[in-house]
């Protein structure tokens, strides 16, 4: 079966948005055990649209196409798609009825030009979008069936999961279509993908169905295995084989799989060993506190951040004495001490991490250069500091302080140091 | 003058890499007054590099080609690009040289697979890459012209900066080719895409020279001016004036163009008129002091947040009385109002912001349903709350809740209110 995905938006040749749409749907795919042959990008260009839809529906079985249904005067994918299918554009009562509905809930009226998202070629078959205005649609154009999707990330994923995956699933069973993959991402932290590449290598001849691919999210990197089989029981095995291969490889580098986060991983543990996480916050700014409360739930062990950029908040907040920051200066071993002390007796919990640390790109020394942070953690056996000396830009150096923290709790509630 | 790029390589469409060279490209050619008409990406595979390789060169003036130049059994691209041309492949001695010496200076020997990476179409023009091993090549073919370079980022950059662009420079001088093209992102806050269309929309007309773009970032929406001349100036002086036009019919929404971000504006003016900000956060978990210090020199402005998502540390923090949680609840107008005004006088701020709110999933209820959010303002005439509903999921409310905050500090600090 041969799919081909069509992305058309002006926004995608002029350097505004990086498609980031498709990686997610390649990702997907495999799992579906497809593979995208060829990914073609227009603009809001008629005559483009319509020659993209024209050739790639001679030579796949599916296109994705995604993007242009919205309500703007450059929106033009349904128009073309029309004109391809050589249908008119006709307005789908049940799409209107649920775009009214989506905006009398938000205050909103309906504008002429959102009347336009509701308009799809006569004879589609149209799929209701849970997530945003425009509603997918189906075409069938010579051999090739076409998804019509909106480009808005969150209406495409959401889309392409409910309606798409399960009707290429069909087309695969209708198809007798056999061959599954099956995947797993590894993710590391604070292992440089060459590191990581050359810790697996060994791995490849013993594992030939197993492809061992790497991707880089600093400070993450990912080891991404894709296995293939005759059956999915095959394809299965082969990844557990691979995977039980590689985890030892990887060491306590490894905090996750699949679509674990760092912060996520972190707030289970403490979860089920019923503890309490406080935070003292410096160069770090809020984004460790930021990172943890984007899990559900996060309040059963996330208690706060005192998030004491000004150095006097450091001794309102998390009582850090005066007299350290005079002697030590903020960014020091002593004042990351006091700030994990600080925090956890203002909070009461079990455990307390402080970051204090200079992200750039101004304010370093000879003494303290830009990327010295010190990272504190308190708890039931007291207090201990770690200094580190991140490289890179300030993006860098708060992530990887962010992170250093997150990992160092991490490792902790598992019983284990390194 | 048309210009497709051709990307090549599996790691692009199975989701392990997201092709970010070609934002990068489109941005740098905008800026050489051209743009990309297509974007094609396809895997290693020889039938089809060489179907798109001819398919693009039939209709293109200016093709980029890239990936597939690398010293594995998977790099086909100079092989099919030769078969395209109907040339061998030959060794290119300067590439060689350059190759044993790159490896020499590293301590590394040149293998079998290395002198792969310095075979070219026999006739075609040779750039050396100061960045990696494989050379790129310049190929005719038909009516195109072909530029042949590396996907690996830095030295993709490297070559297009130094020998694409200038290349493309040259053609369009010979071409007679005088258009220039200039940009600018006008972002919006609050304001739905379908809004900011519709209030545009009365340009289109008196700006035949002006493209009108729109992208979303939730919460905010872009709109973007692609003005053409001429000549630099004339373009320069078609997006001056449309976004003179346009700038009226935003309104308060616009808060910043091109590189500009909420939290930066925000600080920018703080920072003139010589004012501090201080933060309490419970729902946004410290989103808000994060995205404040991703500005170098934040701490000239930003005092600290106080991450107060258990209740006592609304106490302890910021002073809430235990009166006020028991009497109102955490998520109510008093809370935020006791919040800000608590934040402001344990910072010594000019200003505070506070927010406390229902992200979700889990939470609500029918007085407060997910998604109701009261953002308070304390500052030198006192203190307000706004009680907001937002809509979407736990990351939307706790996105729109950070920017509510901010956007309403900005419009406070320019002296308008809305």
């Amino acid at each position: 079966m041969r799919i081909e995905a069509l992305c058309t938006g002006d926004e995608l040749l002029t350097g505004v948005t990086t498609d980031t749409n498709s990686t997610w749907f390649q990702e997907r795919l495999l799992q579906h055990g497809e593979q995208v042959a060829r990914t073609t990008v227009v603009g809001d260009v008629r005559e483009e649209i319509l020659e993209a839809l024209r050739a790639l529906s001679a030579r796949a079985d599916v296109v994705l196409v995604s993007g242009g249904l919205g309500p703007t005067a450059d929106d033009l994918t349904a128009e073309v798609a029309a004109e391809a299918a050589g249908a008119r554009l006709v307005l789908h009562p049940a799409a209107l009825e649920a775009l009214e509905t989506r905006f009398a809930v938000r205050g909103l009226t309906v504008t002429e030009n959102n009347i336009k998202q509701v308009m799809v070629p006569e004879g589609a078959e149209v799929v209701l979008n849970p997530a945003g205005s425009a509603p997918m649609f189906v075409l069938r154009l010579g051999k090739a069936v076409l998804y019509f999707v909106p480009g808005v990330p969150r209406e495409y994923r959401a889309l392409v999961e409910t309606a798409v995956l399960p009707r290429i699933d069909a087309l695969r069973a209708e198809r007798g279509e056999t061959g599954f993959r099956a995947l797993r991402l590894l993710k590391t932290v604070f292992l440089p993908e060459s590191h990581l590449d050359a810790r697996v290598r060994p791995l490849l001849p013993t594992h030939p169905h197993v492809t061992f691919g790497f991707r880089t999210h600093f400070p993450e990197n990912h080891l991404k295995l894709m296995a293939e089989g005759r059956t999915e029981g095959e394809a299965r095995e082969a990844l557990e084989a691979a995977d039980a291969a590689a985890r030892p490889l990887l060491g306590d580098h490894l905090f996750g799989v699949d679509h674990q986060t760092m912060a996520g991983v972190v707030g289970q543990q403490l979860l089920a060993r019923g503890e309490t996480l406080a935070l003292a916050e410096s160069c770090t700014g809020g984004r460790i506190g930021d990172m943890l409360t984007e899990s559900p739930g996060a309040s059963a062990y996330f208690l706060g951040s005192a998030v004491s950029y000004a150095d006097h908040l450091k001794e309102t907040w998390v009582g850090v004495a005066h007299a350290t920051l005079v002697a030590s200066g903020a960014v020091s071993e002593a004042v990351a001490r006091e700030m994990a002390r600080g925090a956890r007796a203002a909070a009461g919990s079990t455990w307390a991490l402080s970051v204090t640390g200079i992200a750039g790109p101004d304010g370093g020394s000879a003494e303290k250069p830009v990327g010295t942070v010190f990272i504190g953690l308190d708890g039931p056996d007291g207090a201990e500091v770690r200094a580190h000396r991140f490289h890179g830009d300030r993006e860098q150096v708060r992530a990887a302080s962010a992170y250093a923290a997150l990992d160092w709790l991490r490792l902790r509630t598992r019983g284990r140091h390194r």
